[in-house]
């Protein structure tokens, strides 16, 4: 079963995911294992059932190399079906391809439907026990799958994902010989980054797809606050924007502008030069569509908004099936939302701001207090901004190796991550045309060069890390050959210091 | 105030610590800062005191380095006394010193009283959790101390605290630019080493400070079976090793020798080469002193035992003020046992056994099980001897740096250090007459010239890792000045794949 999603192979597909062979190019697995929901401590010892899935059509029974992705806040099918370039690249690796859940999501929930039920069930949904789940699968892997107990593992991960990805290799060098982390964020934490790149980002994606389109969108806001000051003007906002639940005040406008917002952002973030499923189903190029409907930035408030409404039914509705819009969900549901509310509010504290000048929003500084405040609300901790920067290291990660942070130009994300080489085995590479880890979808005739660039780079650099472990692992098997039955006590002999201790301690 | 020890500086200098600058050759301050008991979780918020010691006589103010002592298993004020070497380097290095006391040790004790009551309680006693308590009480320091906040940090530790100051510098290299770590048996885990060379060093030790000698010991258990075969036998081996509390059966026989084992294994920890006051006070090479009571191996039972108390009474009585041997202290109190206890009945599992043929003790098979089911007894927790392998790497950690590992040739624990290099900022130091971390204590006349090579070659490194430091620092300066103040948009478009982005993304 292939989980590479294009035009033709729509995630229906993924229904065929099973614990036998499948039929198709890939003989994969959908399996599960015994987790340890506590790593850190020992008076919690219960376990949960993490899922992963394995394909190993392509592997190389001898040892061959494992992609091993980390999966982050949602259903690992999804990211499987949507990083069609590990698909891609595991005959030319022989490579063995694994996609692990992270924890709290898709069907690795610890504690079931309590998952999410307080502070004390969710206290294990953090960053660390990501990764700690994941380096102990990977060691379990190699224990058991026959002919992997020397294979080099390749972390990759897109988003969080990827940002996961470059942790482990930080924190668990032993565990994978490398990573690519797409569209990794590991920078938008603390004053690391300007708040306000993210959404100038945005901004400039709307700007350069079509003349007066984020002008429109600036102007959208005050058209909005206009019509919400009245019932009536309410009552014209719900139905224009076909909303499945009319609104009843001004914190329901306050909604309804959130709503949209995000929407831009998704656009941003989902901006693909074909037709595509990620976030939404959409046509190739979105924001150049979304903008047909938005040139003219001077309209009346309610013509203004009918074009905006045309805009986002682009986003909403591209499948022509949608009857009103539920302002509750932006985006695929395989995401999973409660999950990354949490982590927001502990671990994940990204700062965000606008301006009005610099983007295309209503200018809103970072506050860090209401966010403390709101996420005591909802589950009952407050976020710790500086804990991610005192684990990773923020900008200080120059002693680490290994990792290639790719980018896109028009993905907001970029703001936050790896945009410039840091050393030799520490390398950025940008993707001007691309979106939200353009490069981690599968090949598409529809690519810009630079993507395909950019997979080229990424898999060389694959196959050095690849043939470096080899060459080590030889190496070092020819030395304990050579080293021969010497036992332990000349090994204490070793001395840099004198040649003479074994005479006088060893004799 | 000095903590270095010395024959004339003994250890009751230490209660002059205080939080007034002190008044002899080194200022220094004893403090405390709260610390979240939980850094992996955020559902326990309370925080407990940490204790930490500085001394900053010779510190260069303007971003000088600052040595670290990763605090172990104990008082850290005991430990401070105890590495007289940074207090010999600090001055050649213009460095801060700091030591800082492990959670559950000394005064540190996140619940007071309580904190050993329970699993509950002892749940945050783990290695990872004092290793995230020493990167951000660094951190700390770096942003409160005024012109430290580009100090370049060296861990240094011993035994313990050796392995959590090499782990420091891999889990957090931003944190510490390298490590020092003596005498640390980061592979006495799993089976990563034999179990029984650690006896089989102490035997060693034993068998060339004197003819006969190990002979005896070995002989020794033998009679001691005899003995306690019958009342008379238990009522004379009371009174011949003059013990506290009478041995009363065969459960009380098994004590004494544990505790007879325990002594020679403590006596090759701190079989150091002049008079000193470590686990005990004791002699100059203190196994040659007790060898000479134990030069007869043929001897009949009680004479040989006789002998036996007289070579022990050398480890417990070298002041002679001891009226009778308390068998549940073999060491300082400075020790923290019951931390240390939980400790190696959960992460820190390390497979020990002996033969009786190799070593100079009755023959013990490594019993994990045993173990297991004393730790559930004890604590309500079972071991997981894995976590340590998946946490720091077993002995695949050649992906780290800036790490010197020194190891005595005396010294059990040799046994599970790295005695060879590993890469060229991997470094193994061998000692050939040291014993416990002997490079660690302070300069003596008495020090053999291993030691003095050992301690050079460390400083050589030390003042590489400090200058690569500088190095790096300044040459990131210049680069971020030659840059000046180009934009946002301009890092986006240093691209490597091609020159032309600009023009197509951002024009």
């Amino acid at each position: 079963i292939s989980c590479g999603i294009s035009k033709l192979r729509k995630p229906k597909l993924l229904e065929n995911w099973n614990t036998r062979p499948g039929r198709r190019a890939f003989r994969s697995f959908h399996l599960a294992r015994n987790v340890r929901i506590d790593h850190f401590g020992f008076d919690e010892n219960l376990t949960f059932q993490q899922r992963y899935l394995i394909a190993d059509q392509h592997w190389k029974k001898d040892n061959g190399p494992m992609l091993f992705y980390t999966g982050n806040e949602g259903d690992i099918t999804w990211f499987c079906n949507n990083t069609g370039f590990m698909w891609d690249v595991a005959e030319e690796l022989g490579a063995m391809l694994v996609f692990a859940e992270h924890r709290y999501y898709g069907e690795s929930l610890p504690f079931g439907n309590e998952s999410f039920s307080d502070s004390k069930h969710l206290n294990y949904l953090t960053s660390e026990q990501a990764l700690a789940d994941f380096a102990v699968l990977i060691e379990h892997l190699k224990g058991s799958i026959v002919g992997a107990q020397f294979s080099p593992v390749i972390a990759v991960g897109g988003s969080y994902g990827g940002m996961l990805a470059a942790w482990l290799r930080m924190k668990y060098p032993h565990v994978v010989v490398g990573a690519l982390a797409a569209s990794a964020p590991i920078w938008q934490f603390g004053d690391l980054v300007p708040c306000g790149t993210y959404f100038s980002i945005v901004t400039n994606d709307f700007k350069k797809s079509g003349k007066g389109c984020s002008e429109s969108i600036r102007n959208s806001w005050n058209a909005i606050n206009s019509l919400s000051s009245t019932d009536a003007g309410l009552q014209w906002l719900s139905s224009a924007f076909h909303l499945c639940s009319p609104l009843k005040n001004l914190q329901d406008a306050a909604i309804l502008k959130s709503w949209l917002a995000e929407t831009w952002v998704n656009l941003a973030m989902v901006d693909y030069p074909y037709e595509a499923d990620f976030l939404q189903p959409l046509p190739a190029w979105p924001i150049q569509v979304v903008c047909k409907f938005l040139t003219n930035p001077s309209l009346p408030d309610k013509q203004l908004l009918q074009n905006v409404f045309q805009a986002v039914n682009v986003y909403y509705n591209y499948s022509g099936e949608a009857s009103c819009f539920d302002m509750s969900q932006t985006a695929t549901k395989n995401l999973g939302q409660m999950g990354w509310y949490y982590q927001a509010c502990t671990e994940m504290v990204m700062p965000m701001c606008t301006d009005g000048v610099n983007d295309m929003f209503e200018p809103q500084k970072w506050d860090f207090d209401a966010l403390s405040n709101e996420c005591f609300k909802l589950w009952g901790v407050r976020p710790r901004p500086s804990w991610i920067l005192s684990m990773y290291g923020g900008k200080n990660i120059s002693s680490h190796s290994n990792i290639i942070f790719s980018n896109g130009g028009l993905d907001p994300w970029s703001a936050g991550g790896v945009t410039q080489n840091i050393s030799e085995s520490l390398m950025a590479i940008v993707i001007p045309d691309g979106a939200h880890h353009l490069d981690l979808r599968s090949r598409h005739p529809c690519d810009p060069s630079s993507v395909q660039q950019a997979r080229a780079l990424e898999t060389r650099s694959m196959k050095q890390w690849i043939e470096g472990y080899y060459f080590r692992a030889h190496k070092e098997q020819d030395q304990k050959r050579s080293r021969g039955a010497k036992g332990r006590a000349d090994l204490n002999c070793l001395n840099p210091l004198t040649e003479s201790c074994c005479q006088s301690h060893f004799q």
